[in-house]
């Protein structure tokens, strides 16, 4: 697939730090890594408007759901979606188990070293090895095995882990929402057990509060002892249409903000935006060839046609990262 | 179906307000409805052993998960569970557009009243009285089907509202777990849309803390305005084995306490039971033929045969309503 990448990370770490060190002196700034600009305003304006006592637009506090999308909106997707890396290595892992993947595709590409094959073979051959690597275990297996992959695994372009690539402008807006009495979910296309073993410590976000995509899982007895065993099978896409499914099942309240970057969020900001009240649909575009990578709608593996447009047709806060964050990632202890 | 109810209502009511009167007298008592026995003190000695921090079996805030199944154990379940009523009062309304209704089974049985002969087809002539009854409407139009419902629907042999058909003892131990950090979660074979339109009002649930059996649905742009219609086909059976499963993909930890009264919860028990360090499982066996409905292992309904036995044999905390609650129901204003 196609890399808009530029390596200009050493470059801009000083300036990264620099805007880290400086935001304890001025405290009273919850978004420090925002520029003041209009996305940065509205985002302040609203939660103002919506958690003043006497508004005409208040929100009680049980009512206060915020939405995030993941992938591209809470951490970095590029070159590849981060879970896309836990695959390749899973298939590493059990290839002994597997002599039959040597030959067979999708899996012989992956274990040439070219994923990008691999990957352009279409959603039936992904669906395929996400089955192969992701179930068989039972969830506290599966955890354990999350658990440990995330504690090692780096970014192929700028060897941080994965879990500093993280948006610090982000990681203030989830805080900010926090202290404001809004409760945060992630509403994602990943897999939920695949977020759910790291994301309290890497976004404060409890396992209650994580709704993603998963695959069915049976209650069986072993010895005596119950366990969950995950099975080869999709339970549910949470994508696109899927997001406002995902989001009424699991939370069973409308959002009155969401946070999204591309069209697989489109369905979530609109029923997001839908609602009655106050509401709040925020899309990031990802415009920083410096800093991050700029992809847009000619990107081959995430969509972002739709979802932009529909932004700016309907006047959602639209972010440039390029313009409306001075720093993209936290500094690294 | 046989009921084994016996209306001794009018002599219960005044001790019920009795009770509930003088319980402000000893306001350092959480449980006031509840007796000073082994039930009691279970609760009360596991909450403060996981809470009182150096406690070799401390329970981290963000780890004190409890569930409850909601028929028969946070409200009566008899002579039929609540959801049984609703569906009727469905098929009444929705009779005069479905003529058809009035010479097919079992919705024929229900219109001729009686309901017994409808539900004693089987579980198939049961699902569709559900799909037809439950589904075809956007989700916030079934809310306020079900908001309108409950606000008048009454007890058919208290009349009582049967929002007021709570247990007042478990009431007290919903507001004592939250008092002490926990989250509180219905766990139920129940429907999720037919609870949570009034969960948080009658139990201080919120919606996104209701776990239940779900229909699927689907997104809609109508007009241009985004919709969740409910379609006639079962996503989720939150029952039996269903609701570790259900734990697991809503909530995403086991849980510290479970509590249950019948076959259905018994995994979820289980589950919970088995997880490391403290846990705690409760069953609650209605055996007040007077305050209530005594029900057991010859129940035609509900299953109760290995989810007590189990109880007794593993030691979980086994309640009975007769001995261990001083008050059944709220007092009613």
């Amino acid at each position: 697939m196609k890399s808009e990448y530029r390596p200009h990370w050493l470059i801009v770490a000083p300036c990264a730090v620099l805007a880290f060190t400086t935001s304890s002196a001025r405290a009273a700034d919850p978004l420090p890594s925002w520029n003041d600009g209009a996305a940065k305003r509205s985002i302040v304006a609203f939660v103002e408007k919506v958690t003043r006592p006497g508004s005409a637009e208040f929100v009680p506090a049980p009512e206060r759901i915020a939405t995030f999308d993941n992938d591209g909106t809470l951490w970095c997707e590029k070159p590849l979606p981060v879970q896309l890396y836990f695959l390749v290595d899973r298939i590493r892992t059990l290839a002994p188990q597997h002599p039959e993947w040597q030959t067979t595709e999708p899996f012989a590409s992956v274990l040439k070293g070219d994923v990008g094959a691999a990957l352009s073979g279409g959603e039936r051959g992904i669906m395929e090895m996400f089955m192969a690597t992701h179930t068989g275990t039972t969830t506290d297996e599966f955890a354990r095995i999350v658990q440990d992959w995330i504690a090692t695994a780096k970014h192929p372009k700028t060897g941080r882990l994965n879990t500093q690539m993280v948006y610090q402008p982000m990681l203030e807006v989830l805080s900010y929402l926090r202290a404001n009495g809004f409760k945060t979910f992630i509403v994602s296309g990943g897999g939920v057990e695949f977020m759910r073993p790291w994301a309290e410590r890497v976004y404060g976000v409890p396992p209650e509060q994580v709704v993603g995509s998963s695959v069915k899982t049976k209650f069986e007895l072993r010895a005596g002892t119950p366990v969950l065993v995950r099975l080869p099978e999709l339970n549910f896409n949470d994508d696109k249409g899927g997001k406002p499914v995902g989001i009424n099942e699991h939370i069973g309240r409308r959002p009155v903000m969401a946070f999204g970057n591309s069209d697989g969020d489109q369905q979530m900001l609109e029923w997001t935006a839908a609602g009655p009240g106050a509401r709040f649909a925020l899309y990031l575009h990802h415009d920083d060839n410096v800093r991050e990578f700029a992809y847009d709608r000619q990107d081959s593996l995430a969509r972002l046609d739709k979802g932009l447009d529909e932004a700016k047709a309907k006047g959602w806060t639209v972010v440039s990262m390029k313009d409306d964050w001075t720093t993209v990632f936290p500094s690294v202890k």
